[in-house]
């Protein structure tokens, strides 16, 4: 095919995106036709020229990866697997229909989708994490492509991963961003100034092209141009129109998210129009005659999940004081030693996570994403994409909750990315109450298909960061800043779901359950010595994942003391150990009364033993509770 | 004082702030006095030359205002106001102490801090906030000022921000970025390279100085400029070094967060003999002698919490469809009619959250702030300080979770900032899981001393909104996509944490509680309907607030209806109405069974109807639960 010929096989193609976007939405009676009309020539040249994968294997390694972060052009990206073959015109016409997994924005349930968007400003840093792994761990020459709408470029999620991506040089990076001046409500505050979208741009040290973004002989030319520059990612900032090609509907206000109802006969019998050729009018049959380039076969399948293993037992003393935080980061680092694959990501508190231990064992598994948390979480998801990594996102768990969509919709992304937030609760004592994550286990377990682990000592701490490692979906593992003792010898077994009786006086003498975990775990052993002088009898429960809780553990243990619980977290009252735990004990249908001690207002600075004591998670009043609650029983 | 005098006074003052830095943290053995360091000179300029405000009246109205973004250098902060004499330097010596109000970062416990901060990059949008009401709303002279530290500048959130601020012209708007170079476990990003911070900060529209921020002329002159800029805001982009004064540690690595220990002595005394003047070695008594300029008298104080009402009750037929998002709209709409100080923010969703009625009513009563949530909240926050204005900040309801940290910090902040989540779960319908919140209750329970409304229909709704205008602390409002009868009658009285019975059949006759809200209570009727047919009798509440949550309605309920409640929500299992039910029968300490119905995994594409049948929240569902548990019990 001459250059000609290919430039109106594209032109044609960019027309049939326009054409199936619509019909697409018309069958839904909803979706944003507008959003897709203002890429269809970008995503015919990726799709048809730029891009080098193969069609019937679309999560092939060695192919390029394409993130549409502006997850509501849906239409069009489904319209551009029509294309190249994977899907059947009529497969697009079952557009958000609940059988379908043509959902109203993409989803890794179709397997050319890495990464689900649709929440915005996300995709680019999941584009940048594939593109790391592509230049740094997998060294192949595959490339990433991100089309960015000009609205979500608000988000500062999008600078954040601009930042990243040029201070790592990551010149197997392409983002697009489609300038089509319209928001859903109005049009957006730069609307069409391509000049000031290109100074931000550059200033956050990007290569940048400004062009025509319906003009194929344009796109081809500045991917071209994008593939020759080194050393710094490449943008195509591309004026667009909304609904372009729709006479009386592109550039127009109010068609946001509308499929195009009274007009669609019209605007579709112009479209149509336009693949007639010749004297006779007959459809340009051209379908087919463009193929993406294959890619070069440079990069081997992986399997990770469920192959890996700590070298050795954790190794540490019984009554030995070490922070779950540090044994997190040396149990990252051991891992790291036996799989070049696991990697840690950390928003510069790599000293205080301790993930630093991986950095110092193996430097190229490790990846500094600075203070921008929602690029970390990105990244991350990024990385674990095509099981190319498992990785390990490590901040304080406080932070964490500045990425809570992200994580949120990583779960929709089936992503396997782990997550580690250290600096839990008030016992970190003085820097007060911005740094204390009481909210990160609440937030953790609303994720679907979320495991949250709070190993109480170093031993489980060693051996969650093993489980998550090896387990599907995203897991959280919770860790705490000052020393506690090692109460676990080294060869115990943990495994999800499964907690601990860490003291009991026997299944008949018991008198009351106490669940607890990392901090207050000791706090509660020691209110058992206290009340056992007192001839009140203990079990207590180390639950190790609060999601999946231990069910069975804690039937047995409520029905054999009073149906009376106590939970002891450093924590809000809601969401973490107390809720799960009357959760569990509702599903298992058993009567119960769960007595909740948590950090019930905002606390302040102090030392962690004052701090513990003023919010009354302390064994005072671990005590105390459980006297009260014996005198009423 | 000629100008010679005020310039040695002003670098007296700089050494006296890092003096009491160290000798602070020392006291608390903790801290970052190098964080300090680096913007001595720059807070001794603000607090004694270039803010107007009154010392001994922190909160005066006409003040200009300051927010420290970097929050960690508090001991600077709590310095300055020793400087201008509303501490004495023996309270710096209480740092970090339980029963102190100098935090580890600066919260609103102390009169003179508007805004908690420590989780960085968030100050910026909290400033541009106020500075927002201070131009268009109070219209007075009051400037703001904003301390944003290097590191945190690489947080997607100050880009927000700075996009905002120059959008909407804030002359009144000063960001003193400190480039210390350092971050906490290693140099930041961009370093030194203070040009690219200009091309950076330039090319989102603002005015900027590079400047050397450890001299006290530089700083002087670029304030004086900066004062001169119109029509867009000024940043002062300062070259400084960390620990800048303290021999063997000014710009060194690994001094972050540590106080000097060993070093101390020999600093201080380097510091110490900076005071000595003359021949004699006198200590320069220089303090006092600047006064900070007074601020002109020209905002008057206001008092809004509790003060605003609807101007006649909703107005509804019983029957009528309307969902509870347009019901926000006309009951903001309303509010903002009577209350000039009621305003609207959204992120470029006002057509589906319906804020957009208050724009149409009251256009300067409604901020637009595209699609950047993080900012959205960090500018609902600013706006609410003070009392200036009561805002209700809305988007949809799932992308409030890319705030959460902001709105997390927000209950640090002591704000009365309200938040509306439209949108919720998958009753929205065919745009997919990732436009669906099924973990916002859980979020806003967790923040300390929130209140969670999710009204069920349209009064309900309308007298949500009039509750939380007058409510002190977070309030959030759960709004929902689809239409629903009018169930309340206009004059229904509401209030916060009183559910309402809306079915019983009498209390001896009823044989099982069912607690659901929104789209899951006319499930619950109607599936009522066909439990009576079968001779089963449900008590239905509707529970209004799911925090605090009605506890004796819910006691009584479960007591007279053989200890087992069936809750229905459009969200997670984790953290929603079944935790806070089983929470609140815990609370009261009543042996209970919750049944939860939620939405268990990653939901898909569909109809509201199809999903709700789908994902087990709907009237079949929950007739077969209920029947299932009368069979058992």
């Amino acid at each position: 095919m001459c250059e000609y010929e290919a430039l109106l096989a594209l032109e044609y193609a960019a027309t049939r995106l326009r054409i199936n976007s619509i019909k697409a939405t018309n069958a839904s009676k909803s979706g944003h036709p507008t959003s897709c009309a203002s890429i269809a020539e970008i995503m015919a040249v990726l799709f048809l020229k730029e891009m080098r994968f193969k069609p019937k294997d679309p999560r092939n390694p060695s192919s390029d990866r394409f993130v549409l972060s502006k997850g509501h052009a849906a239409p069009v990206l489904y319209a551009a697997w029509a294309e190249v073959g994977l899907l059947s015109e009529s497969d697009l016409l079952t557009l958000r229909k609940l059988n379908s997994d043509l959902e109203g924005h993409p989803t890794p349930r179709l397997s050319f989708v890495d990464v689900a968007t649709g929440s915005l400003g996300q995709g680019l840093s999941n584009a940048a994490g594939m593109a790391y792994v592509g230049k740094y761990i997998d060294q192949a020459t595959y490339r990433v492509y991100c089309v960015v709408g000009d609205g979500e470029s608000a988000e500062g999620n999008i600078w954040e991963a601009l930042a990243f991506s040029s201070y790592y040089k990551l010149d197997n990076l392409v983002m697009i961003l489609d300038v089509n001046r319209l928001g859903q409500s109005q049009p957006t505050s730069l609307q069409h100034d391509l000049e000031t979208y290109r100074k931000r741009v550059e200033a956050f040290g990007w290569h940048a092209q400004v062009i025509d973004g319906h003009d194929i002989g344009a796109i081809l030319s500045a991917f071209a141009t994008a593939r020759s520059v080194k050393g710094k990612p490449a943008a195509l900032i591309c004026k667009t129109y909304k609904g372009a090609g729709f006479p009386e509907i592109e550039n127009e206000e109010d068609w946001h998210g509308k499929p195009l109802g009274s007009k669609s006969a019209d605007v579709l019998q112009h479209l149509e129009a336009k693949l007639r050729v010749g004297p006779a009018g007959d459809v340009a049959d051209t379908k087919g005659r463009l193929v993406p380039p294959v890619p070069k076969d440079d990069c081997k399948p992986t399997k990770l999940i469920g192959c890996v293993a700590l070298p050795s037992p954790p190794h540490y003393k019984l009554g030995e004081q070490v922070a779950t935080r540090l044994a997190y980061g040396n149990a990252l680092a051991r891992l790291g030693e036996t799989c070049d694959r696991v990697i840690g990501l950390d928003g510069d508190t790599k000293n205080s996570t301790f993930s630093i231990k991986l950095m110092e064992a193996k430097p190229d598994q490790f990846i500094e994403c600075f203070i921008a948390e929602q690029n970390l979480v990105g990244i991350g998801i990024g990385c674990a994409v095509r099981q190319r990594t498992i990785p390990f996102v490590s901040t304080f768990a406080a932070f964490l909750t500045r990425a809570f969509d992200q994580i949120r919709m990583g779960a929709v992304s089936q992503t396997n990315c782990n997550f580690v937030g250290s600096h839990a609760g008030v016992s970190i004592g003085e820097d007060g109450p911005s740094q204390m994550a009481l909210e990160d286990i609440a937030m953790f377990r609303t994720i679907m298909g979320s495991t949250v682990f709070y190993p109480s000592d170093a031993v489980a701490t060693e051996r969650a960061v093993e489980l998550a490692a090896n387990t599907l979906g995203i897991c959280f593992i919770r860790t705490g800043r000052p020393n506690c003792p090692v109460i676990y010898k080294s060869d115990e077994h943990f495994a999800v779901g499964h907690g601990k009786v860490v003291r009991t006086s026997g299944s008949t003498t018991d008198q009351l359950t106490i669940v607890a975990a990392g901090v207050t775990l000791f706090e509660a052993l020691k209110a058992a010595d206290l009340l056992a002088a007192e001839n009140i009898q203990v079990r207590i429960i180390d639950p190790f994942t609060i999601k999946p809780i231990d069910v069975e553990l804690l039937k047995t243990a409520v029905q054999e003391t009073c149906d009376q619980v106590v939970t002891v977290e450093d924590h809000a009252p809601e969401g973490g150990i107390g809720d799960a735990v009357d959760g569990a004990l509702s599903q298992a249908g058993v009567n119960h009364v769960v007595h909740r001690l948590a950090v019930c207002e905002v606390p302040r600075s102090g030392t962690p033993s004052e701090l513990m004591h003023k919010y009354r998670i302390d064994a005072n009043a671990i005590f105390l509770t459980v006297k009260n609650i014996m005198a009423k029983h």
